[in-house]
Formats: structure tokens, C-alpha cells, sequence
């Protein structure tokens, strides 16, 4: 019996698919346009100097500092870089960990559907039990479930702000009700998902590490591949209070010891001179582009707030199941996406996709036409 | 409570230790000589071209091809690169992965002292249960002790060879003894750690790989930080057979997704014209130079048959223990080293220590000058 019953990854599958069926590949998130000529220069300098060793096992020492100049500039605040970041080989590394550090066997964890596929994982394996509840319909927390959900054996609760899949961002409602919970729960923790911190659209992100009642039970993760366009680089990073930490940083020890060096090193350059503010501008414009591009089509458009996912419903079309669906879409039409169904636990099916748009205009156009039938 | 009681792992507190006292960091095993150019121009080059992006989970294909080659080159085979052959975040990731997903709550492993560090953490995790056995005095594993150890419950043998800290090598009838365990017990696996099997002295390195009755039960990393002199990179890999490899897989795609794409296409490029034949000789060139250097002190130098470590008795310097002497050695003498009870679940000092070589010949020549006392 494998530990995991789970199969392959719903992106190794359909990016897969796009490439056997030459199709233009809307699934998997990732971008295709170029990165910034300036991190790529940094890397070429400095693979000619000293960083091909071990780096230190929490992080680079000065991209520990720049990251918490970046966290003080933006979401929060950071008391001391040393104790409270940690850096690690992506956020689902750092997401694993985590989970391994501070859950036990017979804890309950709260995975709110539709949920990114690696929250399950490492819950499964620590011999805990991840309960699965519905966001609502709008995607935002559903707090009367949640509230009835939460109890003693449960450790955590992995939010996840802006959403992956829906792009839905949180209100000043949600913080508070968060606050609530934790206040009435006292060995329960969040594990708060930012990886799109910087893709939020007409409203500002709002990090929990803002909340001075949330930020002492929370870990957060980020990710550099998300921000610089850099899925590839695996580099993401932790911010958790030191006592959590010093829990989180056991296990990384023993689960990848450190990061890739000549990445951190090159990032810890490039902090120097990047604007993230910049971001959030440029991906509004490629969700408007698309949105524009597609709304002719008989595809439905979601609210698309943050992230550069794009959730359609296509009930207009076709009423297939959302796999069969996007089976058809790839395979016939030439565009790959996601099935949201795949999202939750209960393969609840809402005849909902997802595209992701962070890609070159001509690839958003191109897709576009071959969605109009 | 925590769930690992381990504290910061030596090998961050003696770097940072030599650090503070300015001393020669003979501990943490990494080298300190510059990375071939002709490697670092490639990364030069495809950091401009488009590697940036996530890479197939289980590794690049191209990648997976050149491990394959090296693998038939050298010891052993591949029937089929995609199903056996995993690149992982360094071989930590890759032994932490495997454990993960092979070991259950309630099994038990062996692992035979002294051993690196990192083989307990996955274990504990799962809620399995470390079983440590010492190695025979010669560093050779010792196969009563070990065939007594093995029951119903053993799931999971951790073998290390080239062995660190040691630098013992297998020999014909250690190979024998696995192969009758293993026939008498099938619910045991081997997970044959062989980070330095590219540099072996007197004798040529042997993998399980090798022999067909252990091949199939085998889970074997390696590790490119070790073969290329690139500790910091994090990037190796896991041979396995494709039933494992299956599980491994499941776990690996949730746990990091895949590796650093920028690593993963500079190694593929860089193995179609690096020689690892000359590896062996590269650093036993070393070891006898430091052998040399080092032979009219008062340390007794253990043999050294493999890996880029050399331990030596301090037993005629000092009763100490090796943490009091190791101290000393640090602040006083300026040398850091790692003293080998850290390696021994029961802490067992037998007045030695362990000294990396992996360094270039100016820093060897200090460091003998320092040890002369
Ligand atoms: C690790 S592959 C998945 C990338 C991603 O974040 C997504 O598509 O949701
Ligand atoms: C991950 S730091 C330890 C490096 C090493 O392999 C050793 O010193 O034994």
C-alpha cells in the first residue's frame, strides 16, 4: 500500500497534454516571457565567483536582511532576520516542512476547497487528518463551517490569500474572524499561503503578519518564483515568530539542509534593484488583456482579484464533466487549463476552469481565438 | 513539544564556530577550491536562454538521459530513465523523500553508527523507529550484529558506502551479507546512500546497483554537490526501481515539485564533457598530500579508502572528550573539525575526529602547520 493514494500532479498531467497535443498551455502556472535581463547579468557575474557551497542552513545571510527590508517595505515586520525567515527550495518545500515540524499524528488540519493539491500531502504523511471544507461560492472562508469544524485535535488551518485557483483576496471580515478562531483555539495555527502577495489587484494584499494578533501564530510562505517570474529557481521563503521557527528550521535542517547558492545569491543582489510594486500593475493588465480577449467567447468570467489565474465557468458550453471538458479543450481546441474539480476533496464539480494569464500577449491572443467556438 | 529533540546540526555549529575564531574549517565537508569554469560558463550562457521555468517534477529529460549514461558507464544499469531516475534538492532531499515515502509508523530502520546526521529526522517523522547499531571497529558493518537486529518490523536498512565519516569502503562479502539479509527477509529495502562513489582510492567503488539480487530492492542516491564540487547547488539524485521509484515520486512532486532548472540544464550540458574518472584521483591526491602533512604530529590517521574525509585519533594528545577537544582545536588551534560522537546515537567518544580534505593545497599545508602541537 503506497502512503499516498494520490496520483500524479494535475500539472505534470496536463502540461504533459499540451505538449503531446501541441497546445498553447494554460494550465500549470508559470509564466513565458522572458525574465529581467538584470537578475539574469547577476547570475552571470557572480557563477564566476565564490558561491557554489553550502550556504547557511536557515539562508544566505544577506538575503535573510533583504528580505525582511522587503516584508518592513510591504506587509509587516520582521524583529530579527536570523530567527524569524527561513529560506527554502520553493514554497511547497517550504509548505512540507513546515507541516512536518508542527503537526503530529492525530491532529486534524482545515484545507479549505478548492485548494492548490500539496496541502495534503505532508498532513497525510505526519499520520494527521486534513478536513476538507467548501469556501463559499464566492471563494471567500466560509467562518460558520469553520467555526463548527475546529476543535481541540485541531492544529492548523491552511489559508491561502490571494487564492489559487479563484484569485479571490481576503476582506478586513476575514482577518477578524481569523483572530476570533485563534483566540478561541489556543493550540491553533495558520499556515497562510502568500504566495501571490504581490499579484493583488484593485484592493492592496493584506498579510496576516500585518495583524499583530495573527502574526504570532502564523507561518507564511512566499515565493521568489511567483514574484520574479522564476518558477523554475525553486526559492521561496518562511516568516513565522522565533518559537515556531526554531521548530520549522529542525526539519529543513534534515529534509535539504540549505538552498541552492548561486540562486540566493543572485536574488539577494536583485532585491537591490527590483520593484515589486511594479507587479501588480503588470499582471492587472495581462488579466484585463485576457479578460478582453475572451469575453466574446461563451465562456462566463469569474471576479479575478489577485494571482494570474483566470477562473471560467463554461456551463454555457457544454455540460461534460469539468475533466472531460478540458480533455476536449486540450485535445480538439489547442488550449490547456485546469479542472477546478481537482481542487477538492469531493471532486465537486462546478463546470468551472482555470487559465492562467501570465503569459506573453501573443500567447493570450492566440489562446483567445481558439477559444472562440 | 518539538518533534525532533535534535538541536542545530553540527555541521552549522562548527562552520559558524570557525567563522568566530577565524579558523581553518576542516569540518563541514565542502571544497574550497574554484568550480570548473568551463561548468560556470555554461550556466553563464543558458541563464540567458529560457530555463527558468519548472521542470518536469521527476527531473529534466534530457538530465535524466545523461544519469542514466553515467550510470551504465560506471555501475550499473538503467532500464528506463523516466520510471528509475529522480533529481532531487541534493541527496538529503532525496534520502528524506524516500523514507517518507517507504517507511510507515510503527516500522523500524537500521542504521549502523557512526552515520551522517540526517538519516534519523525522516525516520522519527514518520513515526517509524531508529535502530542503531554500531559499525565494527574497522568502520565495516557488522552483519551478526546486524542479522540479529532485523525482524518483521525492519523495513528499511541505511547502508553508506564510501562511508562518512570513516572513508570504509565495501567489500565482496559486505555485498554477500545484504543479499542473504535481504533473501531472508522481504519487507526489507536498502536505501544505499553513495553520495562519494565517485571517489574512491585503492579499490573501485561498488554499487548495489551492481548486483542484480540487490538491485531490485535498493533505493541509491547520489549527489553532484559531491562529484562537481558544487555543495551548494543542492542537486542529486535517486536510483531506484520503478515500483519504488513510483512511491518516491508521489511524495517528491508534493514535497518540492522538482529542482532548480538553471542546475538541472547546466549539469545535463556539463556531463557531456566532464570526466569523473579522474575524480578519484583528484582527491587521493589530496588525502595523501594531507596524509603526508599531517603524519609527524602527534594524531594517529585512521585509513582513508574513500570520500573526501580523513579521521585521526587525538588519543596520544589528550584525554579529553572530542567535543572538549574539538573546542580547543577551533579556538586555540584554529583548525575546525567534527568529533565523531556527534555520529554515534549513544555518543560514544573514541577520541576521534573527523577532518574534510576537500581543500586546496595552501589550506592543507596551514592547517597540518596548526595541527603541529
Ligand atoms: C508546481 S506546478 C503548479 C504551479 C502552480 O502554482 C499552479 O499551477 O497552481
Ligand atoms: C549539509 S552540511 C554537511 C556536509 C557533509 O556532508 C559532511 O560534512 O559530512
Amino acid at each position: 500500500m503506497p502512503k499516498l493514494d494520490s496520483g500524479t500532479s494535475i500539472f505534470t498531467v496536463m502540461s504533459k497534454m499540451a505538449a503531446t497535443h501541441n497546445a498553447i498551455n494554460l494550465s500549470q502556472g508559470f509564466p513565458n516571457f522572458p525574465v529581467d535581463d538584470r537578475l539574469t547579468d547577476i547570475v552571470s557575474r557572480i557563477v564566476k565567483t565564490n558561491v557554489h557551497q553550502y550556504m547557511p542552513s536557515a539562508g544566505h545571510v544577506p538575503l535573510l536582511e533583504k528580505i525582511a527590508g522587503l516584508v518592513a517595505e510591504n506587509y509587516g515586520r520582521i524583529t530579527s532576520p536570523e530567527e524569524e525567515i527561513l529560506v527554502t527550495a520553493g514554497a511547497t518545500q517550504a509548505i512540507f516542512t513546515a507541516i512536518q515540524a508542527l503537526v503530529e499524528a492525530g491532529d486534524e488540519v482545515l484545507i479549505l476547497d478548492p485548494a492548490y493539491d500539496c496541502y495534503d500531502a505532508p498532513v497525510v504523511l505526519c499520520g494527521a487528518r486534513p478536513i476538507h471544507l467548501s469556501l463559499n461560492d464566492d471563494f471567500s472562508p466560509d467562518w460558520d463551517a469553520i467555526g463548527r469544524a475546529v476543535n481541540s485535535k485541531t492544529r492548523m488551518i491552511i489559508t491561502n490569500n490571494p487564492h489559487n485557483p479563484s484569485g479571490k483576496t481576503w476582506r478586513e471580515a476575514d482577518f477578524a474572524a481569523l483572530e476570533d478562531l485563534l483566540d478561541k483555539h489556543p493550540q491553533l495555527l495558520v499556515l497562510s499561503d502568500e504566495v501571490y502577495e504581490f499579484i493583488a489587484f484593485e484592493r492592496a494584499h493584506i498579510s496576516v503578519n500585518q495583524r499583530e494578533r495573527l502574526r504570532s501564530r502564523s507561518v507564511i510562505m512566499s515565493s521568489f518564483g511567483k514574484s520574479f517570474h522564476i518558477t523554475g529557481w525553486k526559492i521561496g521563503y518562511v516568516v513565522a515568530p522565533a518559537d515556531l521557527m526554531l521548530d520549522i528550521k529542525k526539519v529543513h535542517q534534515y529534509l535539504v539542509f540549505c538552498v541552492n547558492s548561486v540562486a540566493q545569491a543572485a536574488i539577494s543582489e536583485y532585491l537591490d534593484i527590483v520593484d515589486l510594486a511594479d507587479l501588480g500593475t503588470f499582471y492587472r493588465t495581462k488579466r484585463d488583456r485576457f479578460r478582453n480577449l475572451v469575453k466574446d467567447t461563451r465562456f462566463t468570467l469569474l471576479p479575478c482579484e489577485g494571482s494570474y489565474f483566470q477562473v471560467a465557468s463554461y456551463a454555457e458550453i457544454s455540460d461534460e464533466s469539468d475533466l472531460d471538458f478540458t480533455r476536449k479543450l486540450v485535445t480538439q481546441y489547442g488550449v490547456a487549463a485546469i479542472p477546478l474539480s481537482v481542487f477538492h476533496q469531493s471532486k465537486k464539480d462546478d463546470k468551472l476552469i482555470r487559465f492562467c494569464f501570465a503569459k506573453d500577449d501573443d500567447t493570450l491572443v492566440k489562446a483567445a481565438e481558439r477559444l472562440q467556438f
